[in-house]
């Protein structure tokens, strides 16, 4: 009898993970070979719980409608399996929800954890004579996995972050005669600063925004960073910083952890745009504006890459695909073909060799001054972003769409999770 | 012989006041009875420099671009005329400037204190003997301009705040399980909570964000407002709250002002979302994440409002108008002619009736428990989000143009602008 899929998506959402969803939802509908697709509630702690989205119930249209919408329509979690021999019961109950519900493959959808997950679980299940194909699906907006060309996820947070600061750039510009000098744009990346580099696409002269990144890449040096500052001023009239959250001082504290303390002794939240505004102001004098772009950075689905979103839903289908054919512990990726015009096809990798390995950019990506990125990386980048793909609108609005998420009676006695 | 038009931008830039520029240039070219038009670099400050831009040297399309792209092409200023008594050399210089390249109308496009220099100039010109047509044409995101309906630019935030919010409340909701459990973003209004009222047309269901919205209008009241989080995460699972820059304590301190200082003695910027966030995590506990939108949201024309971009031409295109029918010291307004289907239409109020008056939230636009929008407010708002006008795009960013901003040729002795 055709298996079922279990299908969960893990760790931090973004603007395309849905559409991974759609891939994975659409393909397995049209192979007969194959059952119901069910997806965990709140990513892989609705396996443990029996909590499971029966998606064979959702119309063609709603499944068609994950292709636009941001963020996890299934829930997904930040909850980390530890080791067969630390975490036993956990395998072996999913295992038995597994078995329960028919499942013959796992299929998740995550960063580099997931990708663990999936590689263990795909052991264990052999160990235990129940075999679970498990194929992982890459997904991360900080495109830190290893092997693939780029990580689906990460072409529309450098897209809204591109645009992000090509707008706000003309913005300070046609402020800065009598008004704001500076303005900081922090975005995401505590360890790589893939994200910071991506606004680096909205300098399309040499004069443009922005005019300084700060990678955690690169150790954080105040005196050379406010040099560069007032050298910007002076030169051009105004200065643009885009600031990675996770940048760090020489000795690894992060700019971020400001020191400071409110009346009741509590230490104040950190924010490295406000930190560096701080500075700025109170050496230079400058006037200054800062944004925190937090999570509208990576759910801006509104103005997601056309390109990403395409990658997110092959590497869905394809997922399903090589579930079909056979293929255990593999992950799709994304091969670049040709650069120009800009080609790629999926590919696949064993999951043992991406479980648990972190992609940084290359030091290569990175300007001699440590404050741009170079041709190489701009070359690298400048596809990820390429193509709109507007969700419906109604009424002003994007319409997205919200999911039943029936669950699947459970079949099993309660387990708690940690 | 026909007299040239100088037009100047002014205050802080909108999405969409370029597109009121174009209206401006488009309709003056086509109009035998106008010279050319001039426009100030720097806003008004490029007047009292001599410093006109000469837009006839540009070309059509040049022009036509201007209706897609944000900011203030010719650059905007912060610089607010005295009254007459006090700075009757500046006055003087503008006229002087005026009278030495021919100009016989005075277009100001800005906010209140803007209305309230046109209809100055326009007073002393006539005391003067040298007779200055003066239109005022609105512009201000912060939606604060008595008499018409709405203010060309806050359309546009409008539409970008709600996405927002729509946005990361679906990411919240998606981590809300096993990670973050409050989301808090900051927009801009410092007096006025039109902006943040505007996140209010995202709750398109009853447990959908924004949970709640914090006005400049209602006192800030710490307690209630963490009960009213902790009632909200027990219920829905999380909180997103939307908050203006510009909340007070009863006591009129703001909350932004929070009072912390460095190591160094020198009080910390503020900046309300993390200083929210630092009260919830403190009495909470909750795991939360803060976004600050600063200029993203007042520069985003890639997603800008459709009828904010008609609007902000119409009222350019008008005030040529006007100014060629030979009214004066007057503003075109938008006038909401029916609210379903939404139509408007362009009509005028004399710049003594707006100038120095500032429109905040009525009362009865705020919810009775002082944290959401009212069904009045919501069908106030609701159309002036309506439709998407994308910018062209190329290589995956929106075409943006950039103009030449070539200076006349100085005619006058220097000034120097204090």
């Amino acid at each position: 009898m055709a298996k079922n899929i279990f299908y969960a998506q893990s760790g931090g959402v973004t603007a395309v993970i849905n559409a991974t969803a759609c891939g994975v939802i659409e393909t397995a509908r049209n192979e007969p070979r194959l059952g119901k697709v069910f997806a965990g509630r709140n990513g892989i702690i609705g396996a443990l719980r029996e909590e499971l989205i029966d998606t064979s119930l959702e119309s063609e249209n709603t499944i068609r409608g994950l292709r636009s919408t941001p963020s996890g329509a299934f829930g997904s979690c930040r909850y980390k399996l530890k080791s067969i021999e630390e975490s036993r019961e956990e395998y072996e109950r999913l295992l038995a929800v597994f078995r329960a519900h028919d499942i013959g493959y796992f299929l998740y959808n995550g960063g580099g954890d997931s990708q663990d997950t999936a590689h263990k679980v795909s052991q264990f299940s052999l160990e235990m004579g129940f075999p679970v194909t498990c194929i992982g699906i890459p997904k991360t907006v900080d495109n830190d996995l290893p092997v693939t060309d780029c990580c689906p996820g990460f072409g529309s947070v450098a897209k809204f972050v591109a645009i992000s600061t090509l707008e706000s750039g003309l913005d300070v510009a046609s402020m800065a005669e009598s008004s704001t000098k500076v303005f900081v744009l922090e975005v995401m990346g505590r360890h790589a600063g893939w994200i910071a580099a991506s606004s680096g696409l909205a300098k399309i002269e040499g004069n443009a925004a922005p005019h300084i990144i700060l990678f955690p890449e690169i150790k954080f040096d105040k005196k050379k960073f406010l040099a560069k500052v007032r050298e910007t001023v002076d030169r051009v009239g105004h200065c643009v910083v885009v600031a990675s959250e996770g940048i760090q001082y020489e000795d690894g504290t992060f700019v971020a952890d400001t020191g400071l303390n409110d009346a009741f002794g509590h230490s104040q939240l950190g924010g490295v745009a406000p930190v560096l505004v701080g500075q700025i102001k109170r050496e230079q004098g400058y006037k200054c504006h800062w944004s925190v772009a937090d999570y509208l950075q990576r759910s801006a689905r509104h103005i997601a890459s056309a390109t990403d979103v395409e990658q997110a839903y092959a590497v869905g289908k394809s997922a399903v695909e090589f579930a079909v054919q056979g293929k255990n512990a593999v992950m799709p990726i994304i091969v670049r073909r040709e650069q120009d015009p800009y080609r790629w096809e999926i590919g696949e990798v064993a999951l043992s060799e991406v479980a648990n390995v972190e992609r940084t950019m290359p030091l290569g990506f990175i300007s001699e001054d440590g404050y741009g990125i170079s041709n190489r990386c701009r070359r690298y980048l400048a596809p990820l972003i390429e193509g709109e793909d507007p969700p419906p609108f109604k009424n002003g609005l994007p319409a997205y769409i919200r999911i039943e998420n029936k669950l699947l009676k459970k079949k099993l006695p309660k387990f708690n999770v940690r």
